[in-house]
């Protein structure tokens, strides 16, 4: 099983109140070295097969298709790593 | 600026009906590959100044204060390797 991560982040020119909340919620808790924040959605998708080539444009498409909306998101698709802790081998 | 991403994930043992129905509607739309997914939230965070070992140490205490909730959720806290396309020095 291999572990691939979609990371969605609103395009930089699309504003971001959620972030905006939570940098001035830090602000109040006195976390005054943060500036700015943006907030997105990260996927993590467990893979059945191999990790080609093939299966990363696949995940890509996916992306694109149902977990981020091009129009206002951008999404990144990079292979994990190392096996997270919540690893399905682990499990159980 | 410097830019620390802080990755929420729900912890392995927390059931994620997001990440569920995410996946079934992948299966829908015929991406038969993927065999489980996850849900989390990214935070992409710009500190004012350098990023030392202390900053980081105050970013994980933000995390486990107000992004992250410990009992459900994990997090990890890392520098964000290259600019992002969101860049503020490229903003404008």
């Amino acid at each position: 099983m291999s572990r691939v991560v979609v990371d969605v982040m609103l395009k930089p020119e699309i504003l971001d109140p959620q972030g905006d909340a939570v940098r001035a919620a830090l602000g109040r808790l006195g976390f005054d070295s943060v500036a700015a924040v943006r907030q997105g959605k990260r996927f993590e998708l467990a893979l059945t097969g191999e990790v080609t080539p093939e299966a990363i444009a696949e995940v890509e498409r996916a992306a694109g298709m149902l977990l981020a909306n091009p129009v206002i998101e951008d999404f990144t698709v990079r292979l994990e790593d190392a096996p997270a802790a919540g690893d399905p081998a682990s499990e159980g």
